[in-house]
């Protein structure tokens, strides 16, 4: 393909040969003649001019490092790298396979047009799947539970129940959907469980990462909105209630009955305490611990999470400690002196003696 | 059934008519006319009076919020939900259906009455399944795996060879019980791995939350004892010995050979080093990172784990360390004025200088 | 089998009789006459004297604290009491099993000669599987995968398509390889997926905890050296490149990117931020928050990770912080004095009235 037809399908402006044939698409570092590549990360200048790419998609910002390349340039390059992966990656194996011989599909089960349920899968009774899904092998769709068009369910992921799941939604292998809330109520030294009979209902659009659980409610609905974007190894509690367009990294944990709104940002190991609600498009950073509801339009970060740019200031401040303790001390038997006492003891060098191991 | 069948078998006090028809069982946001609910957490009082439910459990406490509803007082509201719940919830397909034709099953494995073994699961030799255990789809339970009465294996559960699990245990989906305990020596650069021939025993009515990972001992056991019920991505590592009715939230990790006593709970994201004993009726608090062993009857929190109380008070003062900072240096220049010294240099105005970026 | 022969085969040196009958290998607190036992941990010394072992392995610096005891001295007693495993251990089932009747294998795979496919395994068309490899039951093999040779994937891992997977590799259960990156690219309020064209390649000799995520790069490579042990429950993100001979424990998360060098130790629930680079031979604590790139031969720790002595130094005083405040407000008002002012407000007697809840 051309590099000009490349810019007639996905946009953008050409800098150089517009007729240089085009026969694949790499990354910058892995790039052979012919690859078309893609630069937007400024830290990965020098491999703009080493790369072996025949052209370079990016953006206005590095037309002058990429200069004496071959280039196209785009408003948004990383949506036109995606176009053109959808023009070269093969990926024919995703074509529609019907129903493997080894599926076992239970009673009652509603199965739209073009769907493929893979090899040892198994659909319980009364369930629904809807046209162009996809249910790759060894994966678990159970009672009633509901999913819509055009999914993609990889390879041993579970859905309990009752699950609703909507349209163009990914599930990343070992996801779990609907396990039960953890909830129990003491009878003297006992937990005793309480059933959890409620769902999850998950919004049209999301995606949902490799060993993500997402747990059912007690009474009513687990719900993620559409748009959600969730990464491997979350945990989502009973109840929890997560708005459109939102995005999870990583190991975080999201307590129950917690409330997240829409376009928030929960980065990686962050932890949500239960019963609380976070605002629109906040912004959790890493680690943090959050304690209580924060309002929109905020970004917190730190343990407890605090408005970030105070939490910033009080983790650069910690720094200081050691040295704040040793000119404390030194004040101290400066003043003891200014008022005609005795120095007292010499300042505490450090904080070695400290209760920590 | 009439809101006195309902009394009459799950306990409490009617205030309101008793002959009014329930129809089904439902949150309190959710419920709808026919339905009784539940009401237990302050924070809703005010769905107490919006509900559409046609009446409510709840404490004494709630009597007054309450007022003018059908009400159902129960001295524990959520124990009578629960049984309402069992009342109500439809749960057909958990009958014992038997094994299926597609279940593989090895040589000498036993199993008792009434047991479901679903499509596509694996018993290996020499097995033993107990009666009414139901061992869902896509399911394996190793080699040699003793597995009690009435338990319950949701989908894609993984049981190791020689695991032994109680009676009345629910694995929920992509728990791994018996992975091998991660150890190594060093020979040169290299690590070799040291064989893990132990095992993992969960003692009676213990409950494993998806995807959660209990490794077996190097040698010995790893033990979960009778009654503890574990969250969501928890990590057990091997030879860690965990005590009865122990809570254990979700992403805790608890490291090698470490012992957790009874009735503990350690909430969600806490780590435990290896080697310690957090001792009976512990409470250690989320996120919190404990470094060495915690006697009985006490609560930590914080990095490093502290006494809560302790910990409480230093994460308040934290916030007020770039203060702090600003009223040392202010007070040196005073002490220095006091001495018939140069004032010095300005106070440092807060800690963005610091090493934090 | 006789003490003798073990030492024969094992290497060591025997105090006592060499002639006594072994005729298992247990753990110190579990082992029964008959049995060979290990000693190494300090804080065990009390069963070195109490266990039923009929002989034990240890260092020479437990021969003392062994006296009396028949003892197999080893330079290094871990290695030996593998070896010893090895010898005892009986593992008759992890011979190979050829290709179950109920596997799916699709078109065009290669495999090797004594290879294992159990039950309900699924490997896809194109995919190679190295000779003596054991693929264990309900695992899925993607298309074009490749896997060398002598490796053992355990039940229910999930394996995407173009993996390539080296020799002795060991995947626990419920690991994930090649699953997407998590990327996206704003296409105003909506998150567009970017196709993870790359792949996972995972050097020899690697092993992979259960229910751990290794995600496939966006373009290029996620890469795994050889020799390098990942425990359970560990996220590694799309372009990560961990180097040989690193230990990364439970939990850890590394973002998209992050290079990690040689003999890195990442202690449990580390995190670690996107596009920074760990050192050769780097120790990043426990739940350490690592923020920017670690040179070398460094051990960092703490949230944000600062050199492991400067932060243990920190958080040593940050338990002296409330006395400090008090400390500082008495001073305050003792200036005020000398000042010839009035002494003011009494000192704020701790922190409690803080921000923290």
């Amino acid at each position: 393909m051309k590099l000009q037809e490349i810019a007639d399908r996905v946009g953008g402006e050409i800098v150089g040969d517009p007729d240089i044939e085009i026969t694949g698409v790499a990354g910058i570092r892995e790039a052979r003649p012919g690859d078309i590549t893609f630069f937007a990360n400024p830290r990965y200048e020098a491999h703009l001019r080493s790369t072996d790419a025949s052209a370079i998609i990016l953006s206005k910002n590095g037309v002058e490092a990429g200069s004496g390349r071959t280039l196209l340039i785009s408003p948004n390059p990383y949506l036109a790298f995606l176009r053109v992966i959808e023009l070269f990656a093969p990926r024919d194996y995703e074509k529609p396979r019907g129903i493997h011989a080894t599926a076992v599909i239970g009673k009652n089960v509603t199965i739209g047009q073009s769907v493929t349920i893979g090899p040892h899968a198994v659909v319980e009774d009364d369930a629904a799947i809807g046209e162009g899904t996809r249910i790759l092998p060894n994966s678990y769709v159970g009672f009633r539970a509901r999913i819509g068009r055009d999914c993609l369910i990889y390879p041993n992921v579970t859905i309990r129940e009752d699950s609703e799941i909507g349209d163009r939604v990914i599930l990343h292998s070992g996801a779990v959907i609907g396990s039960d809330g953890f909830g129990f109520t003491k009878n003297g030294p006992r937990h005793m469980k309480i059933p959890q009979i409620g769902r999850v209902v998950i919004g049209d659009d999301v995606e949902i990462g490799a060993n993500t659980t997402i747990d059912r409610a007690t009474v009513g609905t687990t719900r993620i909105g559409k748009g959600t974007k969730i990464d491997n190894l979350v945990q989502i509690a009973h109840n929890a209630v997560v708005g459109e367009n939102t995005i999870i990294v990583a190991q975080v944990g999201i307590s129950g009955s917690t409330e997240i709104g829409d376009n928030v940002t929960l980065a990686g190991q962050a932890g949500i305490v239960g019963h609380i609600r976070i605002g629109d498009n906040v912004k959790v950073g890493a680690q943090a611990g959050v304690t209580k509801s924060v309002p929109p339009n905020t970004a917190v970060s730190g343990y407890p999470a605090r408005e970030h740019s105070l939490s910033r200031k009080i983790y650069a401040s910690i720094t200081r400690l050691p040295d704040l303790i040793r000119r404390l001390a030194f004040l101290e038997r400066r003043v003891n002196v200014l008022e005609g006492k005795p120095a007292g003891d010499p300042p505490i060098e450090n904080g070695e003696e400290g209760d920590e191991e």
